[in-house]
């Protein structure tokens, strides 16, 4: 890329780091950056800046928050007796877009995945004994995704959590088939999981 | 995302503009640039910066450029009698990587497409007659994709420029199979234009 000005060459190199963004894509993003007015490049930067300086994790939960605590765990109205352990940020909005959970979150940022070298330490769980203990914390949700990383990660909260917080009530959200599958099409582990997760019909 | 701090939101908003990025993969990006050291928000905020500040199209060729002129209009190796005319900067760059080419080059920054209201006036056309007598060009290559709107934009460039620079050369790159082809798997299109444009063999 010795043709272009070195300005945009870093700009290309720094936008190729973004997640799914390969050079080719990166170099795609820069030409459309010099063709839109001089406002849009200046926009980005300032919000780049703002975020760099005002955005954080949240000291409890690891939310992402402007001030200390996010606003969820400093909101008075949410249950306080239930954490929901979620692996990231977009996990714990898609719970609150479905407005049906009002305790609190702790997002983890990550996955066990001993493959990709991710242990325990890789993930924010330095607090969680130590917040579960402060709030009198009654039940934990294990939310994470629930494919093979997910799972095992649900195991290990399962074990550690069980040992060091007796008393404490572990559950793990509900597999099945999905609101509006058709069973034809839906794979067998999930169809067992159906079956053997099956509830009483109340008549 | 009333959950996100403003600024995290601003910053959404501003990268889901670019091509390609809708809502979700934006908040996926700015999610990225929080969890990176905060350096890296930085430099992108100043390689933005710069790019307004220094970078800019050619005067003559509309290529990306940093003084009035590019790098390749500034060149006295180059062929300067031979013009190739290509629809984006990537397009130009594709021809050099190739190193097969001396000669200049005009960067259309678009093609012809009346459904969705592009004419000639959204092209850089304006300076594209000025230029080829100043610089006695004696052939223009129309290299603009092999797609309808490139053969449309190739079709009226041929007519317009052979009413208003009459001796001028006008020449199309071939279309044919691609190197590495096979036979079996080429479209009928491109086969039969391969077969009306075949080439004597040198015995």
């Amino acid at each position: 890329m010795t043709m272009l000005p070195t300005a945009l060459d870093k700009l290309v190199t720094l936008l190729s780091r973004l997640p799914g963004i390969g050079e080719r894509s990166a170099t795609r993003l820069a030409f459309f950056i010099i063709s839109e007015p001089r406002d849009y490049a200046q926009a980005l930067a300032t919000a780049l800046t703002e975020v760099g300086d005002h955005v954080h994790l949240c000291a409890d939960c690891h939310m992402i928050a402007e001030t200390e605590r996010c606003t969820i765990c400093r909101d008075a109205t949410r249950q306080r007796q239930t954490v929901c352990v979620v692996e990231t940020v977009q996990d714990l909005l898609a719970f609150e877009r479905t407005g049906a959970y009002r305790g609190l979150y702790h997002v983890l940022h990550g996955v066990l995945a001993p493959l990709k070298g991710v242990g325990p330490s890789q993930l924010k769980l330095d607090n969680l004994e130590a917040r579960l203990m402060a709030e009198a914390v009654t039940e934990v949700i294990v939310a994470t995704n629930t494919d093979v990383e997910g799972e095992a990660t649900a195991l290990y909260l399962a074990k550690r959590l069980g040992a060091s917080c007796p008393g404490l009530a572990l559950t793990r959200i509900a597999t099945g088939v999905p609101m509006g599958g058709e069973l034809e099409y839906i794979d067998q582990n999930t169809l067992s999981r159906a079956l053997s997760g099956r509830q009483r019909l109340e008549g």
